[in-house]
């Protein structure tokens, strides 16, 4: 596949500097050295000095602006090159999509299974009964999906992810590899010192645009669903337990762990390793620091940072005191010295 | 399936207050609407105000009291709602048993594999040789039983979960999908600058009634048994590392880490992203607060947060000191220029 | 299998004093009882009280040191007899390894798959288009094999680990049941308030010897390649991010998080639960403590502690204050007390 500058500019509301009529044929970094760097693109971030592209053996260039003395090469300048950059490698890089049924000999599909379009199910994937699968959607080999789930359009459930009963998937969902979706949530009661399981009976719902993660998990509902909203994307590894709801365009980087119940906005952000309690309500638009440790609600959107999590300004300001705590100490022996040295003048006076 | 409210009290050891012939086919949260609000059972927690049941439209509801004009709604009276809510659930709610055997044809089952009652074996499931399997148990789709595993009655090895060889469950115990039992511990010598892998000779023992979360890894021991105990419960993404030993009746919340042979009590609880540093002792009834970092024994019961993990009630008056250390500091500077002034008076004196 | 005594000296490059013709079947823990005490060996660390020995039942010891009135027992003396004890569990327990092709027949194998020399593929394993295996290897039941992959001499991919189109192993690589291996990166770049997927395009190449852990994942690059250098050890449920790079002889401990594009040098060894934060290069011989969170380029070796991550000495006199934060506030509030007694004084001269 092949795109001219002139097409690339069109795709990603552009304007070609230079030749439009030149070839690309992929994308690559700014760093690439041989053929790539004669018939790949590659992208100067907005914030980068415009100078960073003239270091580049890279001939097309997607950049915000020109650097002074531009040279040789073609330019297609752009209000946003990271996103353009995403535009044109989804143009080179489709997501696999199933064109026409093809299911595995090997796969395992319930009789009942219904297909809603093409779809297709890879060696040893096992569809339970009752299933509903939307047109375009590839389930991947080992992949399990079990009684009566409902997955929408276009979908990819990677190799060895686990859909547990009743999970519903919207269109376009991706699931990872070792994924598993819709295990029993954390729920037991006390009967004297021991732990009585709590059925898990509701369900996970994972709307349009979700991705999730290698190897996360996210816990079905005791009672209810415990629900991602549409377009928010997980990492690997993470956690998700049971009645939590996440709004939507929310991001949560890989090993972040929600307690049960915990309800968080749209377009939250969440660094690696951050930690939530359960029952909290998490404000739209808010950003958590990495390893953050939240244990009680946040009201207003910003940056928060810490364990506990305070406003971001705050706990670095207490990070920046608690390098200077041994030089504190060693500040208020002085002054005692002092002190004491002012009474025992006060007293020989 | 139904249960009259008269046989839902004997269930609970507790006493209808209203009609106790009414029939229920379920549990339901306290917010529910439709037709469950009147054919299914909510409860009201012991600690909640009794007037909450009034806002709920469900008909039926375990209490621990009733509020103080009832209306015409029937009542299940008894000490502990929440257990009873969980008993109740599990009567509608049992788990998946084996009730004859059923290995599906897709399965690869050795041939010397012992039966010790009807056991279920899903599709594509690996059940390697000179493995025992109690009566009632569930080995799900795609799950792996390595070599010489010894498998209790009505247990559930969920789908893609992986037991490594030797591994030992008692009864009634649970490993959800993606869960991997008895992976090679961490253990390395060094020889110069290179590492060198120790054989880990060891397996994993899974006591009685144990629940394994989903993505959780428990390693076989180097030398000897990795052990957990009876009743405990273990949530997702949790890892316990080669020779640990967890007593009786623990609860370990999800992303739990526990280096080399720690030993931990029976009763304890643990929040969400604790760890534990290696070769420690944890001394039965600690609770331990969310992403605590424990790096010594634990020799007395109660409380314990922080990193490193102290008392709780101390951590949470470091925690509050910590938010005013920037106060702190400037009064330490005002004292300072106090103590300048007096001795400026007293050298000018 | 039985060794000498004589044979294991040779083996560990130790001298036996005692029966060197005495034979042993295994390795076993100092505190083992039974039959094992007479025909296995166990070791006593190089640090211990050499004393020790005399505590154990064992008859064969490995030592550093014999202890005073050593008695009846058979030594071998290394220098380090933890290394020692290493390599002779090896020789009682050495790998599986193919010795001749094995392709179980449920495996679905793409037929253009080239084995260069022996190599056993398990029940419901599957291997796609193009992929090159080398002797020795093991692909264990239910592991998945991508288009494209290239695996090495020797390797072990374990029941259920998955490895992503694309993904390289060198020679005597271990990739642990449950682990995801070539996953997309977490890369989205903002289109207004969505993101836009960027297609990860690279891969993760794993060098010799690397051993990955249950359920850890390793994403692809975005461009280029994620790389886990020769001989570098990585425990369960870790997360290594699109487009990091690790050294040689490295280790990292579970539940470690690395964000993207993160350098870390060759033997750096990191202890459970470590977060390292994304763009950041970590030198040579670098070691981070439990629970560590590095948001800023460590350059020289040693020990480094704490979030945010610092000197292990500075953290530690830190977390020293921290626990007499308390203390010093009533110190200061002392010392306010004491001025103004001195003021009021002045005030009264």
């Amino acid at each position: 596949m092949e795109l001219t500058l002139r097409e690339v500019a069109a795709l990603v509301g552009g304007e070609v500097i230079g030749d439009a009529g030149r070839r690309v044929r992929g994308v690559c970094a700014l760093e690439a050295t041989g053929q790539e760097t004669e018939d790949h693109v590659a992208f100067v971030a907005a914030k980068a000095d415009p100078a960073t592209a003239l270091k580049s053996q890279v001939r097309c260039l997607l950049v915000a602006q020109l650097p002074e003395s531009p040279g040789e090469r073609c330019w297609v300048k752009v209000a946003d090159p990271h996103l353009a950059f995403a535009l044109v490698a989804q143009r080179f890089h489709p997501l696999p999509r199933a064109e026409e049924n093809a299911v595995h000999p090997t796969a395992v599909v319930a009789g009942d299974t219904s297909f809603e379009g093409p779809v297709v199910v890879g060696p040893h994937a096992v569809i339970e009964a009752g299933t509903r699968i939307g047109g375009g959607t590839v389930v991947m080999a080992g992949a399990f999906v079990g009684e009566g789930c409902r997955i929408g359009r276009d979908c990819i459930v990677y190799p060895r992810a686990v859909l547990y009963t009743g999970t519903v998937l919207g269109d376009r969902v991706r699931v990872h590899a070792g994924a598993v979706i819709g295990a029993d949530g954390f729920g037991n009661a006390r009967q004297g010192k021991r732990w009585v399981r709590i059925p898990q009976i509701g369900n996970v719902v994972l709307e349009d645009d979700v991705e999730i993660g290698a190897n996360t998990t996210v816990d079905r509902a005791t009672l209810g669903e415990t629900r991602v909203g549409r377009g928010t994307k997980i990492d690997n590894l993470v956690m998700i337990a049971h009645n939590c709801r996440i709004g939507e365009d929310s991001a949560l980087a890989a090993q972040v762990g929600m307690a049960g119940s915990t309800t968080v906005g749209s377009r939250v952000q969440m660094a690696g390793q951050v930690g939530l309690a359960g029952h909290l309500r998490i404000a739209d638009d808010v950003v958590l620091g990495a390893q953050a440790g939240v244990m009680s609600d946040i009201e207003q959107p910003g940056f928060y940072l810490g364990a506990p999590a305070r406003p971001g300004r705050e706990t670095m300001r207490i990070m920046a005191e608690l390098a200077r705590l041994p030089e504190l100490r060693r500040e208020v022996a002085e002054l005692e010295k002092r002190i004491a040295e002012l009474e025992a003048e006060d007293g020989g006076a």
